[in-house]
C-alpha cells in the first residue's frame, strides 16, 4: 500500500492546455452551486434540521461560507463548506508536488462536506472537489467517498456504480484509476484499515495526462508499465466537465443509501459501535488528510476546517469485535479494497 | 509564539559527557520503577478500578507494557505505558533535529501516562519521560503537564510550585526554561490556545548545555541574549538525576489536586464542556504530538500510542462560552502562559 506522501502518479511530458480566462469564476461559480444544490436536498431529505450560513473571510485573501445542520432527524450533523482563497504561496506540502508553483499567487477554490447521520445503518459520507491556479500550473482535484458502520452491500455496490457512470461518460479509465486512489489515500497506515469503501480520488489533474503507478515506485512501475492505468491528455474544458459530473453524481450516490436505511431501528449496541468507528474518522482527518492539512497550514478557517470532525466520538483501548459478529464483517470485508462494481453476490457471505 | 517545528535550543560547541556503559540498563529500570510507582499510588487513590496489563513486542525491537485502568470510580480512564524499544534507524522528524544519529542504530525508553478523570472539576495530566541512544549521541527528553476544565488558580501554582522544586534542587534555570518550553510546546496554534496549564517540557537535553531561544530566530536571539534562558553543560548523571526528581515529583504534584476536586458535584454543563475540550486533546496529539508521531513512525504499538485519547469526546461547531463564565474564565486566564509560580491572588478575578 502506498504511502500517502507519495504521488501516484506519473507524469508525461506533454503541455497541458491552458484554463479559459473566465476559468476561476466559472468553477468557483460552480462549487457554489453544487453547495447550494447538495445543501437544498439535504434539507428536504432531513426533513426536520435547517442549515445555518457563516461567511467568512481570511485575512491574507478570499473567504467562503460554512453551512451546517445539527441535530437534525436524520443528520446529527451536516457540514457543507464552499471556500474561495488566493494568497501569495502556497504551503510546502503542496509545493513538494507542484515545484512550479514556487515564487507564485496562488488560487484555490473548492466545495467540500462530511455528514454524520445519526443512525448506524446510514453511511457517513464525503466529498469534496476543488481547483488550484498557481502562476504556470492549474489543478482540479477531489472525490467522494463513503464510510459505512453496518453495511450493505447493495448500498456500497450503489454507490460505486453511480460514480463510476458519471466517469464513464468522460473516459473508461477514470472511475478504475480514481478509485483504486480513493482505496490509496483514505487508507489508515497505522490501522491497516481503510477509512471505509472508497469511491473516487484524485488530485493534481492538470491535463498533462498521467500514468497511473499504483502502489509501484517508479522503477517498479517502469518493469509493470502494462498494469498501471492510464489518463491520456485532456483540456481544461474535458477535466472541468468530469469534475461537474462528479460532482451532480454525488446526491443520486448517496440519497438512495439514507432513505433505504434512516429508518432502521438500532440499539445501543449499533450506536456504540458508530461512535467508536467514528474515531478513525477523527484519526483519518489530523493524521492524513490533506484539505485538513492545508486548510490548517494557510491559516483557514478552524472551524470551518473541522467541521469534518463528528459531534460524538469514543475510543476504547484494545477494542476487537466479536468473532462473526456484524462488526466483524465490517472489518473482514468492507475495510480493505475490493472490487465492488463487479462484486460476485455469491461472494457476500 | 515558537511553532513546533522549531527548536527552541541554542546548542553550544562544548563536548557532552558519556553515558556510562550500564545507561540504558539503569534508565529503562527507574522508567519501569516510575510506571510501577505510579499505577499503585493511582489505584490506591481511585478505590475502585484496576489497571489491566497487556504486554507487547515490536517486531523490529523491542517492546513494552501498557497498563490501562477504565471506568474507575474517579478515572474514566488511565493509560500509563512504558517502552524500551531499538532499530536500525531513528524517523525523519528526529533525525532532521540529531543528523549525528543518521546511518546508527537507535534506542529509546520511556514512561508515558495521560489520565482523564470522569469529574470535570478534576484536570487531565500528561507525563512523558524518555532517553535516547543513537550512535555518537544520547539526549533526555520529556515532561508533565495540567489540562484542567474548570481550573481553580491553587491547583494549578501548586502543581507547577511541586514541579519547580523537583527542578531547583537540580539547577535554577531548569524550571523557568523548562517551564517557558512547555508553554510553547503545548500549544493549538489553529486555536490560538495552550493546551492548558503547562508544566515542564523539554528534549534533545544531552549534557551540551544550551541557550534557550524562546520565541526568538537565531539572529534575534544573538540580539536579545539577555533575556535568554541559559541551561550549563550538564553530565549524563546530573541529567539523570534530574528527570528521575522529575519523575518522582509527578504523585506528589497531581494527587493533592485529584483528592480536593473528586468528589465536587457538577451537573450535565460541565459534562458537556468537558467533553468538548477534551476534543483539543485528540488535536494536540494527533496534529502536534512528538511522541504520537514517533510512535506512529516507527510502527510502534497503535492502541498504546493512542490510549492517550479520550474515551468520550465532543466537537461542536462554532462553540463560544457565555462571557463573563466559568468556561469563558477557563479561555480567558487559563490557556495562555501565565507566571503560575509568582502568581499574585489578587489579580485571580
Amino acid at each position: 500500500m502506498a504511502t500517502n506522501s507519495q504521488s501516484p502518479t506519473l507524469t508525461t511530458q506533454s503541455l497541458s492546455s491552458l484554463p479559459p480566462t473566465d476559468a476561476k469564476a466559472r468553477v468557483s461559480q460552480f462549487m457554489k452551486q453544487l453547495q447550494d444544490e447538495i445543501v437544498h436536498a439535504l434539507e428536504k431529505l432531513d426533513g426536520g434540521g435547517k442549515f445555518r450560513e457563516d461567511t467568512w473571510e481570511r485575512p491574507e485573501g478570499g473567504g467562503g461560507r460554512s453551512r451546517i445542520l445539527r441535530e437534525g432527524a436524520i443528520f446529527e450533523q451536516a457540514g457543507v463548506n464552499f471556500s474561495e482563497v488566493w494568497g501569495s504561496h502556497l504551503p510546502p506540502s503542496i509545493l513538494t508536488q507542484r515545484p512550479e508553483a514556487a515564487g507564485h499567487n496562488f488560487y484555490a477554490t473548492g466545495t467540500s462536506l462530511v455528514l454524520h447521520p445519526r443512525n448506524p445503518y446510514v453511511p457517513t459520507v464525503h466529498l469534496n472537489y476543488r481547483y488550484f491556479e498557481a502562476g504556470p500550473v492549474w489543478w482540479f482535484g477531489g472525490g467522494a467517498d463513503l464510510t459505512p458502520y453496518y453495511p450493505f452491500v447493495e448500498d456500497v455496490v450503489h454507490f460505486h456504480q453511480t460514480l463510476k457512470q458519471a466517469c464513464d461518460i468522460h473516459h473508461p479509465e477514470y472511475y478504475p484509476v480514481f478509485k483504486r486512489w480513493c482505496d490509496e489515500y483514505f487508507y489508515l497506515k497505522h490501522r491497516g484499515e481503510t477509512r471505509g469503501v472508497g469511491g473516487l480520488f484524485f488530485d493534481y489533474q492538470d491535463g498533462k495526462g498521467a500514468l497511473y503507478r499504483g502502489p509501484y515506485t517508479d522503477s517498479e512501475a517502469a518493469k509493470y508499465s502494462n498494469q498501471l492505468g492510464e489518463i491520456p491528455p485532456r483540456s481544461w474544458e474535458e477535466l472541468f466537465a468530469f469534475v461537474q459530473s462528479c460532482g451532480k453524481a454525488f446526491l443520486d450516490a448517496y440519497v438512495p443509501i439514507v432513505e433505504r436505511r434512516h429508518k432502521m431501528e438500532y440499539s445501543d449496541r449499533q450506536r456504540h459501535f458508530q461512535l467508536y468507528r467514528r474515531g478513525r474518522y477523527v484519526e483519518f482527518n489530523l493524521v492524513y488528510d490533506r484539505g485538513t492539512i492545508f486548510g490548517l497550514q494557510t491559516n483557514g478557517r478552524t472551524e470551518s476546517i473541522l467541521m469534518s470532525l463528528p459531534p460524538l466520538v469514543r475510543w476504547e483501548y484494545g477494542y476487537q469485535p466479536e468473532p462473526d459478529s456484524p462488526e466483524a464483517q465490517l472489518y473482514k470485508t468492507f475495510l480493505k479494497p475490493q472490487d465492488w462494481v463487479n462484486w460476485n453476490s455469491s461472494l457476500q457471505t
